[in-house]
């Protein structure tokens, strides 16, 4: 009973005197619950994985995202974890593919572009090759016609799902740079007014947002 | 002081209790102050007034806004009230000018495009005259050069600040139709993520006007 409650006093916003709640519930409770609980807290840890394409948190690889032929392959949105897939994904209106970055960049923390999965995300950003004349292009700069490393389809959007922060801000704006040079669309999620809210509860910087960022209005 | 009590009591968010601890602060204060505060709101009722340009609160006509000409006035942003003006000026980020609404349409409660200040906002969008051939003009449309009916400068835009809410929606939507015909520019307030929330933070609805809004990343 002691160890129960040690071990689950030590998951995220859970003290002791919850854990003990937990504990005594568990005991209550029939011999299969306790025991459907603990299969699939090994089960998690045994099978979950990340997805070598998206390195999305799956139990199949690639995640079931990445394998959907119905998803659109060429818009990539890139998120800081994979939490926030979830979000997205809730909203019902993203159809697209995602790439998680494990983080942001933060120096202080001591996460630099080598702890994130930068890399991968710039060898899945290929664009689709231009229709060039093979003898000139061959003839001009044959050291850019880089072979693909892998089968993924050419991309044609890269959208930078970063949280509105300052470390946010930065990780975007260093993977916009990153992304230059592969040519493929990179946009970055609106920032503004929050739907439901009224003018009066956001902050001077939303309000600055929501002039900077001003756009046609569409009238049918 | 009953009936100050009173009195107090009707303002918003004051209760009897709150009124009558006002009350008591008043009569234990210097005479001086009470002189003051009774003046102030005197002084309120009797001098402030609407500006006749863009319907602020102003003690002076036209308002201070409206009277800078260090203000660009040929961008309008209309708003709703003019509590709104004051959180607009907070950011120090807006130059123009502004009108305000006085309410925004709200079908239930009765208030349509007649009880709001929209035929005045119509006569200040004139945008800039085209500098057309004066005979060829006159010749095929005599009468769509109707006479400015003030001096006011022309207006290159008119944003569209009513709150992100629906009914805002609505009286944006209507003000954009109306507009449509004057030929200036109508933009709206950005919606999306608000500056230093997180993901996970924010509704649904504001995720998908994140991803709907999406603009291309500017990389210096």
């Amino acid at each position: 009973m002691d160890r129960l409650v040690t071990q689950l006093s030590r998951l995220p916003s859970i003290g002791k005197r919850s854990a003990q709640r937990l504990a005594f519930h568990l005991l209550k409770s029939p011999a299969q619950d306790a025991a459907e609980l603990a299969a699939a807290i090994t089960d998690l840890k045994q099978n979950a994985r990340h997805c070598s394409e998206c390195f999305n948190l799956t139990e199949s690889d690639p995640c079931p995202i990445c394998a959907d032929p119905k998803r659109d392959q060429a818009t990539i949105l890139v998120v800081e974890q994979p939490s926030d897939i979830a979000a997205f994904e809730a909203t019902g209106t993203y159809r697209g593919v995602y790439h998680v970055l494990m983080g942001r960049l933060s120096p202080l923390d001591g996460l630099g572009p080598g702890e994130l999965t930068v890399e991968p995300l710039l060898r899945r950003a290929k664009p689709a090759a231009p229709q060039a004349d093979p003898t000139t292009a061959a003839a001009s700069d044959p050291g850019s016609s880089a072979k693909p490393t892998h089968s993924s389809p050419p991309v044609r959007e890269v959208i930078l799902g970063m949280g509105p922060t300052l470390e946010g801000d930065g990780t975007a704006l260093y993977l916009a740079q990153r992304l230059q040079e592969s040519g493929v669309n990179v946009t970055r999620l609106a920032r503004g007014l929050p739907t439901g809210s009224t003018l009066e509860m956001v902050s001077k910087a939303v309000l600055s947002d929501s002039i900077q960022g001003r756009h046609a209005m569409p009238v049918d």
